[in-house]
């Protein structure tokens, strides 16, 4: 090493925990890691021994044979019979062999390609992908409180989803927008959720027309033709069961328009032992997949190999008072063991990041951090809820958006395979005898060249000690998350959008707003 | 089932998440778990393979060879010129071999047993033991902010350390009570953490008067005579080097004094990388090996099998400001390379639960449950500071104990097999069978056998929806925190003590008083 060497300035190797470049819309509010999928290096955790894996696969078969599922809609039922399942009523009865038949379609792994290819995602495998918390009724702020959720808040939120590069697909509405009529709300929150991102859509599964039309705009965005929109998966939908034992009409019907034109549809029963499920952890997981495993079957027998996942929302109620309970460890089992069976039957996991805390405080982020890193162990593939949520999921938060995505990069940082590197570089044995007993390793040319990019850098939490803090102002988490959504919401930038493709989606809503959007009841 | 066991009261199992007995001191301000230790099932994540290991293991010999450790206590230098090492100054050099053979004595698990015979612990395998916040100079409450540590605040520690039954033993002083001489505040803290805890309590190795006095207090409070006190472990110390590459002279004083009585010695080196160790975190965990290594080599020379563990706080600092950070990406990951090297070694392993946030909000609740998990997943025996910690070690909260106390139950429970139990019953088909699809769990047979004990139940935690919350005070996890500790400091009681085993200790305290305590320069 020559002298000239040493005097230069530190090399800017950009592979750690800093942001690498400027991928992302809207200004420097804080530093984040690049738009990159975690590719997860840990084994899974996985509690089941064989015999437990058997014994809930068998709880599965049976529920499907003996009791049945309940299709609330004709046509499902009688695609189902022609499949050759016994139909009661709307009791579809499903035997071992047709079920792993089925579902033995089904991808493994799958890609999603939103309007921007740079922000496709693949599902299964490995990969994590997260996105944002979705479909609260109400959002809560520092300093406006409870509120019921309006279109205003909704974009707020969108612009939150877009903005952090940690967060991967723009999943349901973040807050329910009921100042818009129910005819044409999707219209006006796609229209958003298109322009404003350019992640991996989701359409709400609420009858044939709001999903054609999600779809059209889906379509409309990619700057697609209708056999290239149906060629392969550019967005997905989420249906979940009526626990226990039963699929509701319109969430059948989406779910087969998705699977027809090979869109993604992810199936997530909402089995909470002790209300909708047995009280015993592993019976609501069984429960679970058998809901779940219903549909993936109806849809792999629709369409043999369309894209499908398994989701998972078991977790325990309060026994005192009823409510639902998130974060537990309970819930956490639960979502390994789901995980666990869901590489049994080869299917992509879906799980979520979930607390039953009402504000952004400590219980917001233990129960929260339980959820995530709960997906992380189970080798959840997608993380829905991943950043907002609070209140079981009433409450759509922006401070408990931006603190969970601190979390989410953790979680990304952590899978950082430069963190357990052991090249005689990294053990470093040479500068440690340079710097010897006496020394400090802050100034030596191994730290100069590396502390860049050494070691993760929140943007939420605060470093500095108490007195430095104390001066500041100081201000504690929420504030300080509360502070940076302003910033990032009031500083926001959308992505581009080829102006025809926008007139486009623009003249395409104005359409079916003239038409009367959805026929509703009120 | 008869009409009789139908309306017989629901049967009450104790097995759960739910107090089983009441196995505490003080009254009953929160239902907690009874006194256990926890065992951990899961596989540990151990993210270095065979050649990470070797080479981790191959910088360790090389520094202890090539660079030697500075051991600042001429005895020390002595004891390991006699074994056969080269000695330069201060400066010992050991090759593999001795490493290896004075490594291989040491216990893979060993039990500790204080005053109170049921509030033993085991130290290794698959067992974990968590301890109070240990050391701080500050406390912080809610109500009276940051202040400088005292004896009153230092009592109320102890109170919550004996407390909760989630705490296995009390570490060193959660904080320095400095309105007490430093010549006799070891006598002054060791008689209230004796008499007001009966757990495994901890003695500072501050030079070899304290250490004395200490271990013949914790003699005479198991009401031992000298030869029953020596035969096994009733009490540890934890020593740190000075790092990079050094031992100061008190540490292995007391260690050496612990390892001839057969009582604990966790061996902990600080070495954060970027500043006492190298900004790669496999070359800080391997100069943090090598230094606590060393350590306990001597201690196995001189005596042989003597009871030891290898203990971990590698983190990094904040490159931008030097500030130490703690529960990061980067801690994680050195937590677990540590834990697989540990077993690599044969020796329990010992880590933290630590945070850098300075007061009981979300920061700190995420840190923490970083540094918590990361302690399971590393496989540690013992976690130092799992309850109270705040500003990297600067201050002791009561609130935070409180929080952590709660994520450490959820630990506890989480490792239950109960939670992943998959007999029939578990899987229950009949019951869901029963229920039908147009039923509820809550009222059926089998959730009424179980519901008692059938989920965790937190006691810092609300559940409450968001209405009832803000009904109740609307008040965040810190404040309920607060209330919690008052109330179980103000109705604590102190578990039994015999008057005669008391009187001893009193008249022991005032003598060594009496005789000026311990020399001092001050």
């Amino acid at each position: 090493m020559t002298t000239d060497t040493v005097s230069e300035a530190p090399k800017r190797r950009r592979a750690g925990g800093r942001r690498g470049h400027a991928d992302r819309a809207g200004g420097a509010v804080i530093e984040q890691m690049p738009f990159k999928q975690p590719v997860n290096p840990d084994p899974f955790v996985e509690p089941l021994n064989e015999d437990g894996v058997q014994a809930i696969h068998k709880g599965v078969v049976r529920i499907l044979k003996e009791i049945g599922i309940g299709f609330l809609n004709p046509e499902a039922c009688e695609i189902l019979k022609q499949a050759g399942c016994k139909v009661e009523g709307h009791t579809v009865f499903m035997d071992e062999d047709f079920l792993m038949q089925m579902i033995g379609r089904a991808p493994s792994q799958w890609t999603v390609t939103p309007r921007n290819p740079d922000k496709k995602i693949v599902i299964g495998g490995r990969h994590m992908a997260f996105g944002n918390v979705s479909s609260p009724p109400n959002s809560w702020d520092l300093k406006r409180g409870k509120r019921s959720g309006d279109m205003a808040t909704y974009v707020d939120f969108i612009k939150l989803t877009q903005y952090f590069n940690c967060i991967h697909f723009a999943g349901g509405y973040p807050v329910e927008p009921i100042d818009v009529h129910a005819r044409e709300r999707h219209l006006d929150c796609l229209f958003h959720k298109l322009t404003l991102t350019d992640k991996v859509p989701h359409a709400y599964s609420l009858g044939r027309e709001r999903v054609e039309d999600v779809m059209e705009m889906c379509r409309i965005a990619g700057g697609l033709t209708r056999e290239e929109f149906d060629a392969k998966p550019h967005m997905y939908t989420n249906i979940n069961s009526v626990s226990p034992l039963k699929h509701d009409f319109p969430m059948l019907e989406g779910a087969m328009i998705h699977a027809r034109r090979n869109q993604g549809v992810v199936v997530t029963p909402f089995t909470l032992a002790g209300a909708m499920a047995p009280v015993t952890m592993s019976g609501a997981v069984a429960l679970s997949l058998a809901e779940g495993l219903a549909a993936i079957a109806l849809l792999q027998y629709i369409n043999p190999g369309c894209p499908v996942a398994i989701g998972t929302f078991t977790s325990n109620v309060d026994m005192k008072s009823g409510a639902p309970a998130f974060g537990t460890p309970e819930y956490m089992r639960a979502t390994q063991m789901t995980g666990q069976m869901g590489r049994f039957y080869g299917l992509p996991i879906r799980s979520s990041g979930v607390c039953a805390a009402n504000v952004p405080d400590g219980q917001a982020m233990w129960e929260t951090s339980n959820s995530l890193w709960a997906a992380v162990q189970s080798g959840s593939n997608m993380v829905y809820h991943a950043a907002g949520w609070l209140e079981g999921g009433l409450i759509a938060s922006p401070e408990k958006f931006v603190m969970d995505c601190e979390v989410i990069q953790h979680i990304q940082r952590y899978f950082d395979p430069a963190l357990t590197s052991t090249t005689p570089d990294d053990i470093a044995v040479e500068a440690i005898a340079e710097v010897g007993p006496d020394g400090h390793f802050f100034g030596c040319q191994h730290t100069q060249e590396r502390y860049q990019t050494a070691f993760y850098q929140p943007f939420a939490s605060d470093w500095r000690n108490y007195e430095a803090w104390d001066l500041a102002g100081g201000v504690w988490t929420a504030e300080r998350a509360h502070k940076i959504s302003r910033d990032i919401i009031d500083g926001f930038e959308a992505p581009p959008m080829d102006i025809a493709i926008r007139s486009e989606l623009v003249d395409f809503v104005a359409r079916r707003k003239a038409e009367g959007g959805v026929p509703t009841d009120f």
